[in-house]
């Protein structure tokens, strides 16, 4: 079968036969009841590894395009015909089950990984979560009743859009007290950091749009993008974060709708742009009009010196290109879904009229026993508590990972943040084959290779140091490395084709 | 200046004058600097409301495309030119300032209902929201404490995207007594049902589709349609609800992706679909592979007698084509921020993933807390406090309106949910006269005319009977009659030509 594969565009491998197989079947080329060749057949011929066939296979089967019998083998799905006087498919609606997927295995990834670091009996590292251990169930508990005492009926009715006015001021304060220059009216509410970035995207995106990230970068981000039909284009990243040097050309070729960045604490690196890449950034920005998502979500989580300021705080007042996102998610309490966006006051009544109109308002109990928490002047002890604990689990998994991992591992000592980044030997298992072995010995961490939004390294993985114990990191990182030297010592297999020809770095 | 109007085509007139203006701009054929003439001149000239021509100047300078200076008029804005070394305006990036807004003035109506209805000296019938003196304060905080106590900080922990489990589980039982087959996994809990159609419309539609309305609809709903880029298109209703034998036309002209209905106590006329016409409905969108996304947020709010079966539950089993939405907003607590869809099983992995994309979990604090409260047995003594009354409340409003509003008014009586619709008479002031004029005497209403996807009707207006004490009834009631009589008394005004032309209904 001729199908062609460009390496270098960007667009995943089976994507590109999912595009070329639908595309033959559209067209006829592929009429109804063709059987396809295996996907072993069809790696051979494509030169690809045979994982890439299953998944183009899976996409097609979803997209109800194809269909597979055990033991018989692939075939191209009939076209449905109408039966007069029966349900009949108008041209222009699909049946439900065959609308396009817009979701990918990331996305599954993401929920496996949160699920996994539920399961009792594994130690996981996958998570993207804040020790549960350090919640504080006790002050929140009286916070909230506190509010029920007062408030009464008042805090379970509906809101404003923007969120409740107390909150906002007390953000603001905050927010004042980091340069920031921001009023309570500038203020908007969010669920979480999640859904501010989701206002974003959708204010000053349309479907095909261009956006640029980290590569590799949040993975719930690079979800949402694709989510939107938008393209996530990957911007190359050292120990210091994003390449700012690198960033002209890709503007120039891409034509980017906006620009996402993580500058503190990345996830899932760990590293921190230093200021002179972060004015570079704005100047970048600013020359080119574009606007700059700032995720500032792990800001607060610092080890020994404070971060440089976040990247609103170093523009113009008030910045006129960055959208600023945080949340109380990794600092606080994840479950209560409150985060906040200070955007261009040009665009803020719009965005304000968006949240209306996608959920109405955030929950007003949460932002109100939330802003109770604030004010006691919860938070400050709060963060030094997480910031020793956290620094000390750093501490214990980084002297598990010296005892435990293969000495080709290499890694950068992170200074805050929640993540340990691991390069893995590219002579060794991929960390896929590791993921899989290690599930059974009862460990799990994130594989690498979802972070990115091209060119993925197969042999990297995130793990995350703050949610576990330190007798959990120091049990969890034995598994690991047992794991990981029984995959060493096993033959040399053959070499896969598709991980070693890697596309250049643009 | 030649504009050419099309009062049948469906778009807001003020909006065709935006297009008009915005292609004579763009095309050089209106260059910078140009004078405009004033907003009187061309509202003579195209024998329209000045206010329209006023809102076509505000959305073109919102575009950046115009710009007003007191005392001297309006111009053309000048094209940005790029200063050498300077920032500078690449082509394919519009300025922040400059981006196209996609709000409309419903949506800030909305937002201004909500506020009204809590500032201290209006008696506000314009909210959309339940009763706050029946809301559960005391169960609910006892479900908290009991939540932070049995699960502590799990109960703060993030939750799986698809919603807590027990909750899902409890939502299913209750489900299945209205005959809806769902299990806990055909479950997605959201942030209230406007969450849930917002993941319909994002899973179905794509910018430029066609969602077919209710006309009037629930202005929220068509908020979200507009802000997806999306045209609503309104199906007529009559005192039975939307017009089904209507539809079929309209299916054929517009092709449209999704068909949004509340069937019961119908936002914002209160009347409710018979059986016939929903299972007539549902053969038309068989016939024609049309998706229902029905909301049934009013359900639980009936006096008499229990509302006919839900779409869902009339359809065959699981439902292909009905995304069934529902929330704890109006039955019990909005400020929550809880609900739930059913969707089409092929859909449900999708929906999940977009949850999970637009904002991780629902808070899971809260989703635990409401489980509790539910499992105890307190929704059906709380749904028969509420339903008596509201029916009390309604009643007080119906003689009230007979007392105090001019024999020519006309309504319906709501045999459940929380709302009166009033056709005010013709000859009459319009709604949004007696609305500024009732303001002054400390009254509110909703305005009805922003409820319409297109034809809208200048001389109606919903009133909300539950959210106020009997009292606050009859005295807002009474100041409505008096700001009512005072402009029936006043000398008629000049005939509005606008007004006076309705386009034909479909």
């Amino acid at each position: 079968m001729q199908i062609k594969l460009d390496r270098s565009n960007g667009r995943a491998i089976y994507m590109q036969i999912v595009d070329a197989l639908r595309y033959k079947i559209d067209t006829g080329q592929l009429p109804p009841y063709t059987r396809l060749p295996s996907s072993r057949q069809l790696a051979q011929e494509l030169n690809v590894n045979r994982i890439t066939v299953v998944n183009a296979y899976a996409e097609l089967e979803a997209e109800g395009l194809i269909k597979s019998h055990v033991g018989r083998g692939t075939f191209v799905a009939e076209v449905p015909t109408p039966v007069p006087g029966e349900k009949q498919a108008t041209p222009w609606r699909l049946p439900i089950e065959a609308i396009p997927r817009h979701d990918w295995s990331p996305n599954l990834m993401m929920r496996e990984m949160m699920r996994l670091a539920r399961h009792p009996e594994v130690i996981s590292f996958a998570g993207g979560m804040a020790a549960t251990d350090f919640l504080p169930v006790v002050e929140f508990r009286q916070a909230l009743n506190e509010v029920l005492r007062r408030d009464g009926a008042e805090a379970l009715q509906y809101g404003d859009s923007i969120g409740y006015y107390p909150l906002r001021q007390t953000i603001a304060q905050y927010l004042n007290q980091q340069i920031i220059s921001a009023g309570a009216d500038d203020i908007l509410i969010t669920d979480g950091c999640q859904q501010a970035m989701d206002l974003v995207l959708r204010i000053l995106g349309r479907e095909g749009d261009i956006v640029l990230v980290e590569n590799p970068s949040y993975l719930g981000l690079l979800d949402m993008i694709t989510s939107h039909r938008m393209t996530p284009i990957g911007v190359p990243t050292d120990e210091w974060g994003m390449q700012v040097e690198r960033l002209e050309p890709l503007i120039l070729r891409y034509r980017p709708q906006l620009l996402y960045v993580v500058p503190t604490f990345q996830n899932p690196t760990g590293v921190t742009m230093p200021l002179e890449r972060r004015q570079a950034l704005l100047a970048i920005a600013h020359k080119y009009n574009l606007p700059i998502l700032e995720d500032n979500i792990y800001h607060e989580l610092y080890f020994d010196t404070p971060p440089p300021p976040s990247l609103i705080s170093l523009d113009e007042k008030p910045s006129s290109l960055v959208f600023h996102a945080s949340s109380y998610s990794k600092m606080l309490i994840p479950g209560l879904r409150l985060g906040y966006l200070v955007a261009p006051p040009p665009l803020q009544e719009r965005i304000i009229s968006l949240k209306q109109a996608i959920d109405i308002a955030s929950s007003s109990l949460n932002q109100r026993a939330l802003n109770t928490y604030l004010q006691v002047g919860n938070l400050q002890p709060h963060l030094e508590r997480v910031r020793s604990a956290y620094q000390k689990r750093r501490d214990v998994m980084l002297e598990a990972a010296e005892r435990y991992f293969p000495k080709t591992a290499r890694w950068q000592i992170p200074t805050g943040g929640l993540y340990l980044w691991i390069q893995m030997d590219t002579d060794g298992p991929r960390a896929t084959d590791l993921y899989l072995k290690a599930l059974n010995y009862g460990a799990a961490f994130a594989i690498g290779s979802v972070f990115f939004a091209y060119n993925p390294s197969l042999y990297t993985m995130r793990l995350n140091y703050a949610a576990c114990t330190p007798e959990e990191i120091e049990e969890g990182m034995r598994r690991l490395g047992k794991a990981w030297r029984e995959l060493l010592a096993q033959p040399a297999k053959q070499l896969d084709l598709e991980g070693q020809r890697t596309i250049p770095i643009l």
